[in-house]
């Protein structure tokens, strides 16, 4: 596991992974394929037509497809994949807003403002302060639209790491696909199927630059790109982009982050692989914190993909401790922000642990993860702390003395080590049975992407929009600046998803 | 000072600057011009040619020059303002480089290896490694190019913060114009004059996307885009870019960074705004790094421009140290890196003071530098310390007590406090007369830019090179990663300046 991170082996792979970069010829298929891409619209035979055109059916297309329709626009919404949803299928299904009837129920007090600091801080003031504003302002809003407009139900409220408040409205099944599967249903209910196996190849433009509609692949299937039969589809009014990040391909993160080689698992569906963003890039559109790449913290190596641990990790911060089994200490603030937490576990070079007994993981968890977890053996279920202790070939008198240390800490309510937040009802931990699981970070959500400006229209290099082209969701870049906080995602694609929906229709 | 980064008037300047992007619509005139853009060659008459049309007439974009001219091409170099050399000409004329003859001289053991890892280190391990191995390995062959070729001579080693030895090879007079007026001397007697007053508005591809030419404004005076008149050049081998980078362009700075607003003043040259950046994008080009932008640690509020406290302060790091006048307390390692340093001081939102008595001072920095610094009253001078604790409005204690501290670190010859390295003959400051310059950061350079292979040739979006384009130096990202070390922009130019000349001349 630190051998992924060692310097010298990592000097190679990267250096490997940089030959692609070095002198290859263009040969002749590459040309006029580059040629094809940027092709005007002036001798294209249509072979479809539609208002809007929506990529993607994640949280974004869905939202903007939905209000595109509404507004009264034709509308076709493509996915590449054989399935819809990508990302925000398997999602965890926490979406964070403030300021909702939720949080107040709960005595929580929050505000778009509060938010937004958050947001800011984390994101290490990187984040276009317009954007946060409007997500802020908009994401109740939007929650309640998930709930009154389509059906989808929140069981509980959560705090996530990077909070200053809990915030996190989670889904009644813990994952994203209770908002999907809403929203496939609202969208079939006005008339419109979305259509698996169907690949933006190229943005075509008109030779005013206005975008006009895509080539594409339809019959596609995944990974082989001469599959499926190439149409052209024209946009009477615009095209939205909501096809997600690229945390699945690693030659663009190598690119940004040579770190985050080949050896790094994602917890991204396989198809987060950024080919619309590019092809919007070659239609002059202007891209921003492409290397701002998240690793979430909290992945196991012990299960496959996003797994059961990042939420039962989730859940216990701020009410357990995370510990480094080679001297069993503590290292980092169990609720800090993802970026912090992932270069902690990096830096250490293998993976540590997250701790809660009986009282916290019952009382924190939600049951299903946590059965699912222990099913899978990713999270494991001790006695004793003893047990727990021999498990991890840890230092019985070290960990006793951190335990120690980390129960007189939230005794006193406050973290005098790491700064740690101790939240509300956490207790000592010593009530068996005892819980952990191994952490190790996983690429989660690439921060980068298109320029947009308010209407979510994308902008050029010249700093003016391109017309008929508009995005929305992970495909963005500038909202989350360095760091997106946790619950953050589902908020970005439904509030901006449903601003490109509308304004598409109107373009 | 503090106000330009309290947060509250942050936010509400970057949502003023945010609002450029806030839907404008595109005018008749802008789709034309931008139709125009990427224009192909087909239809074009063109008022001159040449093999190979180097854009920027710094290092890189002459040591391009050079190199193609030598290998038989024929060369034209265009600037687009009324002086050659940018910030090549007003640079610290500092280049730093490995296993040179001058470090062998002086007792100093380095190598290509020592250099390339403090870069990686310094770089938070972003940059592209293959860049980084070709620059630190071929970094003295530069060095002995500029002194055996062009004539130019080193008088001094300095040390840099971040960097692990002393390997900064300084020009006798203390700025970069030593190298630029040599090189232009070089390329007048091969021939070639540059020319000023030519900036490029765009490039030029043929219908396979090979670039072909430019597209220019002759008699351009800065600042007024209508002025002179449009020639097409055609370039029969190959175009260089090398127009530096974007720290005078606040528009991109606050888009990828909104901190960095327009009351930030730069180090930069008027000039250095990043149009023909922006030009290659168009044409499908590939960023990279673009929001790592690098304040300089050590401006000082109280001289305008590049200024001479820079220098003051670099020589006196190890030596001297570092003061936040409002608790008279060290606050950071001295020689620590740029990002890390200015960060420090934004954080403490007040300028800083760096100190040194007559001992280091006088044996450490130029005379010519000190005595410009005096003259121009950034630098202060006096008799006690006493008198300078005095003018800065310290608690005369707590700086004894710093002071004393101090001085205990340099006699042990190690900081226990931020493991600042104590350099080889550093001795307690204690010897007056005493000298004090205040700090504040300025945008100094932009590591973003185009992604490059090792033949220097610009990789486009489909991470292939784009057909007769190259790029050198500060146009270029990926060779600093997140933080550029002192005195690596110029063996950043002139190795990969010379690269892109020799394989330009071979297109």
């Amino acid at each position: 596991m630190s051998q992924s991170l060692d310097r010298r082996k990592f000097l190679k792979q990267a250096t490997i992974a940089g030959a692609a970069l070095a002198g290859v010829s263009l040969l002749p298929g590459c040309v006029s394929q580059l040629a094809e891409d940027t092709q005007s619209d002036k001798d294209i035979v249509w072979n479809e037509e539609t208002d809007v055109l929506v990529v993607g059916s994640g949280f974004a297309g869905f939202a903007a497809a939905i209000e595109a329709k509404e507004t009264g626009a034709d509308v076709m919404l493509i996915e590449k994949m054989p399935l819809i949803g990508g990302n925000s299928m398997i999602n965890g299904g926490d979406f964070s807003c403030a300021g909702t009837a939720m949080q107040a129920a709960n005595g929580i007090e929050d505000s778009a403002e509060k938010m937004a600091e958050d947001m800011m801080r984390s994101g290490s003031f990187l984040n276009h302060p317009e954007k946060v504003k409007v997500l802020t302002e908009k994401s109740n809003e939007a929650l309640e639209w998930t709930m009154d407009h389509l059906g989808v139900e929140y069981i509980r409220i959560a705090f996530h790491g990077g909070h200053s408040v809990p915030r996190t409205h989670t889904t009644s099944n813990g994952t994203g696909s209770d908002i999907i599967l809403a929203m496939a249903a609202k969208l079939e209910s006005l008339g419109v199927s979305s259509i698996n196996g169907r690949k933006l190849t190229g943005l075509i433009q008109s030779d005013e630059k206005r975008i006009v509609g895509i080539k594409m692949r339809d019959g596609y299937r995944f990974g082989d790109e001469d599959s499926g039969t190439e149409l052209f589809i024209k946009a009477n009014k615009a095209v939205v982009l909501a096809s997600g990040g690229f945390s699945g391909d690693a030659r663009m993160r190598i690119l940004q982050d040579p770190r985050i080689t080949e050896e790094f698992e994602t917890t991204n569906h396989v198809g987060a692989t950024g080919e619309a963003l590019r092809e919007a890039l070659k239609v002059n559109a202007m891209d921003v914190h492409m290397d701002w790449i998240q690793l979430g913290p909290w992945t196991s190596p012990d299960e496959k993909g996003f797994g059961y641990v990042p939420q039962f990790c989730e859940r216990l911060v701020g009410y357990g401790l995370m510990v480094n089994p080679q001297d069993a200490k503590r290292f980092i603030a169990e609720t800090g922000n993802r970026k912090v937490r992932a270069d902690a576990i990096i830096a250490i070079g293998e993976p540590v642990l997250i701790i809660g007994d009986s009282y916290a993981v019952e009382r924190q968890v939600l049951p299903h993860i946590l059965e699912k977890g222990l099913e899978n053996g990713a999270v494991k279920k001790f006695d004793t702390i003893d047990e727990l202790v021999q498990e991890y070939n840890m230092d019985s008198a070290a960990f006793s003395e951190t335990l120690d240390r980390w129960n007189s800490m939230v005794i006193q309510g406050k973290d005098d080590d790491f700064n740690c937040a101790i939240l509300e009802g956490a207790q000592p931990t010593e009530a068996g049975p005892f819980y952990a699981a191994r952490l190790w970070p996983r690429v989660h959500h690439t921060m980068g992407g298109l320029v947009t400006n308010e209407k979510t229209q994308v902008i050029n290099q010249d700093f003016e929009p391109i017309e008929g082209l508009y995005a929305a969701g992970e495909i963005t870049g500038g909202v989350h600046g360095a760091v997106r906080l946790g619950g953050v995602a589902i908020a970005d694609c439904i509030v901006f998803g449903r601003i490109a929906g509308q304004e598409a229709s109107k373009a």
